[in-house]
């Protein structure tokens, strides 16, 4: 899922999509910071509890694929969470204050992992379900062990759409994928239908039927 | 564990093993997805959780074992998670006042993982302890991710005999098969000792003793 | 990480560290059990519970690093938590009037658990940033884990200096690793700076400073 976009800015080749990835790795960190700020931990719980969001959907992925542990092959991703830890803990007034803010950067930061973790999936297994299932995983299961020990109301429980919108990315990856579209724009057009469910969610307060009682 | 019992019915090759495996799949995915429907979830929402008691414990087994994750390898236990899933969803009314019923299934599903579970880890490692382990695994753990992500108190914090079900059926496999006896009636005889110690906690309220104090 | 200082007692060779890894697994075993015995479960589900703190954080860290899970290669922990469990259910009266006593026991477990997760990870990668956070989750997931099932509040969520000492730990091992110090020296070094720290936070009521608000 790699080099698609070089980029070379003052001589270093830039991959797009990384570095997405990495802005929303940053993002569930915080998510994941402010939360234990909020529980009034010292600098390195919140280091800690910023890790399941960021890393956790992506461990569990790789763990049930099989294949090595993204963040041990390569641990940027590890260091960006250090400084999301270090600058929530420090700024968490001022991040406070932009939580509105926060929910569309986490918006974005799940439509693309859940399609980025759909991609390895299917390139892992070359089922459609396994790819679906390991999106919605990616996206959502980091957020849902972080609420776990901080032991908040978990994510999966709020009314909000959440994980249909996983559910919306990965699927749509996997079909444009089988209908033979280019990479790049299977991927973008995904990420922006992700993107758009989890945006009806938040702007409409719109969530899917509950059932039949 | 397969090909056992092989008969054929309109041609297609049926093993009754797996079939009664897929059961016990679909009653402990009911169990799931009625917990995430009395919290009030979307279908994708429930779907997500009747995974974890559906094959959660399966699959801690399958990476703590360090094999493949069995429904990654044949992905029958997602499709009929998901049946079972869709089914509560549109029928919980109907399915919770069945719950006699579903204690009863769910007893012989915890019974069938245990020692289904002990038999999978047995030929893996050869070690009766890690066969033991591994199939109260099996039997106990999906439950408890359940209950800890639907915020409900853990099943293993309950008084009735549940563990302790799953402990009999692993055990009784592990002994029967090491004095050689045929492997059928190993599976059958474990898994209804295993089902005879849960109807006893079921039907006569029964509990181990509690500490002394 | 073995066989440093072979001792011969009666004709059979002892490693001290394999023996101080085996008390640090007993005595968070203890910590699990208890937990449970308060919670009024039976034998089994004590048992049950003792394993996540004894066995817990080193079983992540071995899934992540993708090596076999050390008590499956060597039941012995398994064997020494079962004998914890045991003890804690019919002595628990006694252990809860000697928890001063199992604190600083908990904090030598805390202290070695996290250095020598730290090592065994720095072997199997050679990444020192590995290093330091496999060390922090071998100290301290396993007590998470006891916490969340048995729906205690999670230890890290407490004030007093915690995940910090297993931190201090691992920080220090890799660095004088770093440097060249010879691996027992560097080994005992890291193991007496992570329960001073930790000694702090016990008796001084010591904490890190809270994020600013």
């Amino acid at each position: 899922m790699a080099e698609r976009f070089p980029t070379r800015i003052c001589g270093v080749t830039l991959d797009l999509i990384a570095l997405f990835d990495l802005f929303g790795v940053f993002v569930f960190a915080i998510s994941g910071a402010l939360a234990a700020v909020r529980k009034d931990m010292d600098i390195f719980g919140v280091t800690m509890i910023a890790l399941f969001p960021a890393v956790g959907g992506g461990t569990l992925r790789d763990i049930i694929l099989d294949v090595p542990v993204f963040w041990v092959v390569d641990t940027t991703p590890v260091w960006v969470t250090f400084a999301a830890a270090v600058i929530s803990f420090f700024l968490s007034p001022l991040l406070e204050s932009r939580l509105r803010v926060l929910i569309w950067a986490d918006a974005f930061g799940l439509a693309l992992f859940a399609v980025l973790g759909a991609g390895k999936a299917l390139d892992a297994t070359g089922s459609v379900l396994i790819a679906v299932m390991m999106g919605v995983a990616t996206g959502v299961v980091g957020g849902m062990i972080r609420d776990v020990v901080c032991n908040d109301l978990p994510l999966v429980l709020r009314r909000e759409i959440y994980a249909t919108a996983a559910f919306a990315g990965a699927g749509t990856f996997c079909l444009l994928r089988g209908l033979n579209v280019q990479e790049d724009i299977s991927l973008w057009v995904s990420v922006a239908g992700a993107f758009a469910v989890r945006a009806a969610g938040i702007l409409l307060g719109l969530s899917l039927p509950r059932p039949p009682r």
